[in-house]
């Protein structure tokens, strides 16, 4: 049981993990902490939260679990203002969705709590954003990834592990760079993808028209396309050696099938076609739905 | 009413067909023709088809509208193979994806009977095949895009009009160029990327491990990836020009938005990402859920 759950960042994965806990009666209080008054008035009027402050000094006095859920960019600042008021026993965690350089800023920031900081990451979320959006379930059968280091200490590990799972999660562990690599191929990389398909369109003299015969499988192949920008910016920019590598893998592939297209190889176009739509069916079988 | 129906290719679309117009008493009796017995056996087990017939002339004889329901790359056969027994007043339609071929293969082999071939394509499908996926609803509120030609008969024109109309379909005209164009911006060069992203993916060492992380985003994004290989690769070399011409549109952005991410340079990218969630937002309210 955490007696008293401080959240930075009560938006969509904050909010969520808030009700999943408070459902699960696996927390007694909450405070919440962010930079958007409004949202934290929001989030104690939705009964999210139990209150909220402003001061991040004020959010984790007397808190035994810290989360930080706020976009990958203001992480680091976070630590920067708490690293002084965490209590000996004081757990820390956080959602980011990249990790190598929120185990930098942790490590340079937070001094001997590092070893209570349990890097984490739920591999869940809509394209939503705001408590508004936030719901109990978001995590049930849905993968949590935690990154624990040499350094991780094995009781604030569990506890961490435990609070995901009282969500309904099913937690894994991973290296960084390992987690780094596998996100930026299956979710940083297509988030570019479908981001530049839509700007590429939208940059059309006829995008008007374009768009009006737009059909379902658009909509769902560019649905991550109306995710939040300036969360989607901090995760590239943080993520950017693994999906610059993931970017160079996708170049050769899109490079053989338009060479193939442009010289007529039909051969070679069912290849591709074939072996994807294969991966693919194997694939799903393993995806949560 | 239609009295006698003669489908070709009685898989998704011309089954969906079929069951539509049934529901909507449009149409007397359907006979199907197809190239796997099987397929069509279970057509008429389904009461989707009254009647099957592997020989093209028989099924056409006696039909007063012949709809090609098959893939882009066998239409022009069926034409040659029919179009001594078209009978001077059938009207025939077709559903291929990309127009301007099958309007060349028409003009070329349907002699006096061209100027009652009204192309046609139904902007609806699922990632699904064969007549077990038909259902009767699949053109409800979608839209049909015909691409009329100045030789196109007027009469006829208005007969596939309807027919399409009675499926509950929204029907347009469209100029045959603006077609091809419009649908590989919206339509093909999303499963080309789809198809590119999933099979770089499965070429990874690690492609087990990656699929395993994959969620929900991964799983929307790369839907369209499980389409048939054999009918995308006919439309992607029917389309080529028009595909070709879209991909080079892609490389221009998909290079910025490399560009921007190797630089550092995060203004660019909140950029391309603001434009597409907007673009993406604007153009959503157009699409047919």
């Amino acid at each position: 049981m955490i007696h008293r759950l401080c959240i930075f960042g009560v938006g969509l994965i904050g909010g969520s993990l808030a009700k999943a806990l408070r459902a699960a009666s696996a927390v007694d209080r909450i405070v919440g902490c962010g930079r958007t008054e409004a949202n934290l008035v929001r989030a104690v009027e939705l009964n999210v939260i139990d209150e909220y402050t402003l001061d991040p000094v004020t959010a984790v006095t007397g808190a035994d679990m810290i989360v930080v859920a706020v976009t990958l960019g203001a992480t680091r600042s976070i630590f920067e203002q708490i690293t002084e008021h965490i209590a000996p026993t004081t757990i820390l965690t956080d959602v980011g969705s990249a990790k190598a350089r929120v185990v930098d800023a942790a490590r340079e920031c937070l001094g001997e709590s590092f070893s209570r900081f349990v890097p984490g990451h739920p591999i869940a979320g809509t394209e939503k954003s705001g408590v508004d959006a936030a719901f109990e379930t978001l995590f049930c059968d849905h993968r949590v990834i935690l990154t624990p280091l040499v350094e991780t200490n094995r009781d604030a590990l569990k506890v961490v592990f435990e609070m995901w799972q009282a969500t309904g999660a099913d937690v894994v562990e991973m290296a960084v760079q390992r987690h780094d690599e596998v996100l930026a191929a299956t979710s940083h990389l297509p988030h570019m993808l479908a981001y530049a398909l839509v700007d590429c369109l939208a940059e059309s003299d006829e995008s008007n028209e374009i768009f009006t015969y737009a059909a379902g499988g658009f909509r769902d192949f560019t649905r991550i396309a109306s995710s939040d920008p300036a969360m989607w910016c901090d995760i590239a920019i943080e993520n950017r050696d693994a999906l610059l590598s993931a970017l160079n893998s996708f170049t050769v592939t899109y490079g053989k099938l338009f060479d193939a297209l442009e010289s007529n190889d039909k051969d070679q176009l069912l290849r591709i076609f074939t072996r994807a739509k294969n991966a693919r069916e194997g694939a799903m079988i393993k995806i949560t739905e």
